[in-house]
C-alpha cells in the first residue's frame, strides 16, 4: 500500500489533513476513527458516485467498526436547493446523529458543497469529512471550508464557511472520470501555478501528459495545489483578504456560466474558469499591467491540454459585451458597486484590483468576443 | 434623553456592545451608522412587532440618512420553519444586500432566531444586528449568537452559531407587552440569579415587584442579566463547556413543551423554564446535592411573581412520567445516550451534571406528578 501524501491545513484548533493517495477510501474507516472516536457517521453521495465509490467507502468503514447511513440526492447542480438541504438534514436528524457525529460527503463539489452546509447548521455544526471524488473537488471545492447551495438570484448566495476535520482524496476514484470532466478541474491546478507558483506552472508545462495520464505526476499536481489552497486558507479563512486572489479567472468565468444559462453541455465550471484565465491576463496585458507573451502563454498551455481558453470557443455563441459585463456586474465578489476582478503582473503574480473601469472591461470584451 | 446602558461581549475581535435602555429604537440610525459605515439594511419582523416598533425603527434610521428594506414575517414559532427561513433569504438577496449590508432583527426569539440565521448563511455572512422586543428575547436569546429554526424532529436543531454586531434592547418596547410574556420573560432573569449569582437572586426577591412596574429596577435587572450571559458566552462561545449552564430548567422545560405539542396557549417557554428550574433544584435536594430549603425558596418567589413551578401548573394535564422521560431523552443536549442535566448545590451553584441516572429521574417525575 502507498503511504498517502499528508497536507495540514493550519487552522489553530481547528487544523485538520488533507491525505491524498489511490484506494484511500477503503482506508476511511481507520483515518476516521483516529481523528473522531465513537463518531457514527451519515454519507451524503449522489446516483451516480453512489454507484462507483460508495461500495469502496461503506467497505473501508466497515473494516473499522463504523455503521453508516447514506442519504442519496440526484446528481448535478441544480441540487444546491433549499429542498435537497431540507432532504439532507433531516435525513441527518433522521439517523439521530450528534454533534460529535460525522457527516461524510462522498462525491464532486456540489455533494461537498451541499453536505459541508448540512453539517455546519445541523445541531449548529456536526463533525464533517470531505471525500471528493473528482479533480476539480479534490484540488478546490473540498479544501478550505466554503459550503453553500445556490439561490434562484445566484450561484453559492447562501451558506457558510465550515471547516472539515479531514479531506481524504483517493486518487483511483479519478480512474472513473470522463475526460472532459478531469481536464475542467485540470483548470483549477493550473490556476495556482498562475497567482503565485511560477515554477509550478513551468512544472504543468512540462509534465502536464503525466498528469493526465496518472500516477505519481498527477498525485504530486494535486498535492501542489492542496498546499497552495491551504496556504492561502491558513491566512485568510474568511475571504476578508487575498484569500480572494484564488477567484482568478473566475469573474470572467461566472459571467460565462452564467451567460450559458449554466448549462453544463455548453461550459463547465472548470472550462469557464480557463477562459476567464486566460482573458484574465489578456486583459492585464491590454492594461499594461503585465506582458502580452505571459497572455500567449497562458492561452497556449491551455489549447496544449485541450481546454477552451477565449470567447469564441464557447459552443453555441455568446450574448454581447454589454450583456457579459452586466453579468460580471451581478457577480457577489463586487463590493458597494465597484468591480473587483483578479488581475496580474505576469505569471505567479496575480493581484487583487478594484475599482477596474467598467468601461474598459466593456472595450475589451468587444475586443474579444470575435477574437 | 436617558443614556443607554452599555455592555460589552467579549469575543476579540467579534466583540460587540449591546445597549439597554428607553426609546433606543429611535436613535438605531446612529447607532448603526457609527458602527457599520455605509450599510445598507434589511429588517426582518413579524407581523404583530411591525404595528407596534417599526414606525420607531424606521424613523430612527431615517434620521441617519439609512436606507431600509423591510420582510414581513408570521408571528408564531412556526415561523422558525426551512419555508419562512428561504422567504427571508430571498427578501435579502431581492434587495441587493452584499455582505458587509446588515440584517435588523426586529421582534423577539423567533424573529432573532430566524434572522440571525439568514443572516449568517446569505453570502456566507452579513452582518447582523438585534433589536429584541420581548423580554425573553432582550435578557437570553438576542444575546450569544445562538441562531435557528425548528425541525419536524424538534426545536432548535437546525442553524448556526452567528453573533450579531450589536444589540439594541429598547426597553420601552417592554411597555406593549401583555402580562404574561413579561412573566415568561422574567423566568430568564431569575434564571442568571440561580445559576451563579446568589445576591443577583436575593435582589431579585426584594425587588421584582419594581422589576415588573418598569423603571430603573427593570434596566437593572435586564443589564445584570445581559451582563451575566456576555459573561458566559466570552468564556465558551460554542458551547463545548459551561456554556451549557444556561439551559438550567430548560432540559426539563423543553420536555413540558413538547409534552403539550408546544402549545403556547398552556404553557409558554419561559413558563416551562420556571417548571423545569423549580424541579432542577427539588430533584437536586432529592439527591442530596442541595438543601431542599433552597428549592423551597426557589418555589416561592416563582409562585410570588405569578409563575408556574410545579408540574401540576401545566394546564390541561401532562402524559405519564415514562412519556415525559422520553421527551427528555429526546433532547438534543444528550451526548452518547448518557442523560445530562444542569443541577445544583444551591441557590448560585448550579453545575453541569453529565451520567444523571433515567431511573431516578422517572422515579422523581412519579413523585411529582401529582405533586
Amino acid at each position: 500500500m502507498v503511504e498517502p501524501v499528508r497536507i495540514e491545513v493550519g487552522l489553530g484548533a481547528r487544523a485538520y489533513d488533507i491525505l491524498i493517495g489511490p484506494r484511500l477510501l477503503e482506508q476511511a474507516g481507520a483515518e476516521i476513527a483516529s481523528r473522531l472516536p465513537g463518531a457514527r457517521v451519515a454519507i451524503v453521495t449522489d446516483e451516480n458516485v453512489a454507484a462507483a465509490q460508495l461500495p469502496a467507502l461503506q467497505g473501508g468503514l466497515e473494516k473499522a467498526g463504523l455503521a453508516a447511513c447514506v442519504i442519496v440526492v440526484p446528481a448535478g447542480e441544480q441540487t444546491k436547493s433549499f429542498s435537497q438541504l431540507e432532504h439532507v438534514v433531516d435525513g441527518i436528524l433522521a439517523a439521530k446523529l450528534e454533534r460529535r457525529d460525522a457527516v461524510i460527503a462522498l462525491g464532486g463539489g456540489v455533494v461537498g458543497d451541499l453536505a459541508g452546509f448540512a453539517a455546519g447548521i445541523v445541531r449548529r455544526g456536526m463533525d464533517f469529512i470531505q471525500a471528493p471524488t473528482s479533480l476539480l473537488a479534490q484540488v478546490d471545492s473540498s479544501v478550505g471550508g466554503k459550503t453553500g447551495i445556490n439561490s434562484p438570484r445566484g450561484k453559492n448566495l447562501v451558506g457558510v464557511f465550515y471547516q472539515p476535520r479531514l479531506v481524504l482524496a483517493d486518487t483511483a476514484a479519478l480512474d472513473t472520470l470522463p475526460p472532459r470532466e478531469f481536464r475542467a478541474g485540470y483548470a483549477e491546478i493550473a490556476k495556482y501555478g498562475l497567482i503565485n507558483r511560477p515554477e509550478f506552472f513551468a512544472w504543468l508545462e512540462a509534465n502536464w501528459q503525466d498528469v493526465f495520464c496518472g500516477g505519481a505526476a498527477r498525485i504530486e499536481a494535486i498535492a501542489q495545489s492542496c498546499r497552495a489552497k491551504a496556504e492561502v486558507v491558513a491566512r485568510d479563512e474568511f475571504e476578508t483578504g487575498d484569500r480572494a486572489l484564488l477567484n482568478l479567472g473566475h469573474t470572467f468565468g461566472h459571467a460565462l456560466e452564467a451567460a450559458v444559462g449554466y448549462d453544463g453541455a455548453r461550459l463547465v465550471h472548470g472550462e469557464a474558469v480557463a477562459i476567464g484565465m486566460a482573458l484574465a491576463h489578456r486583459f492585464s496585458a491590454r492594461m499594461n499591467l503585465a506582458s502580452p507573451d505571459d497572455a500567449t502563454r497562458v492561452e497556449k498551455h491551455l489549447r496544449d491540454v485541450g481546454l477552451p481558453w477565449r470567447l469564441a470557443d464557447v459552443p453555441g455563441g455568446l450574448p454581447d459585451a454589454e450583456a457579459l459585463l452586466a453579468f460580471i456586474a451581478q457577480d457577489k465578489k463586487v463590493s458597494r458597486g465597484a468591480l473587483t476582478f483578479i488581475l496580474t503582473h505576469g505569471i505567479g503574480k496575480a493581484f487583487i484590483a478594484k475599482d477596474v473601469p467598467a468601461s474598459e472591461v466593456l472595450s475589451f470584451l468587444r475586443e474579444n468576443r470575435t477574437g
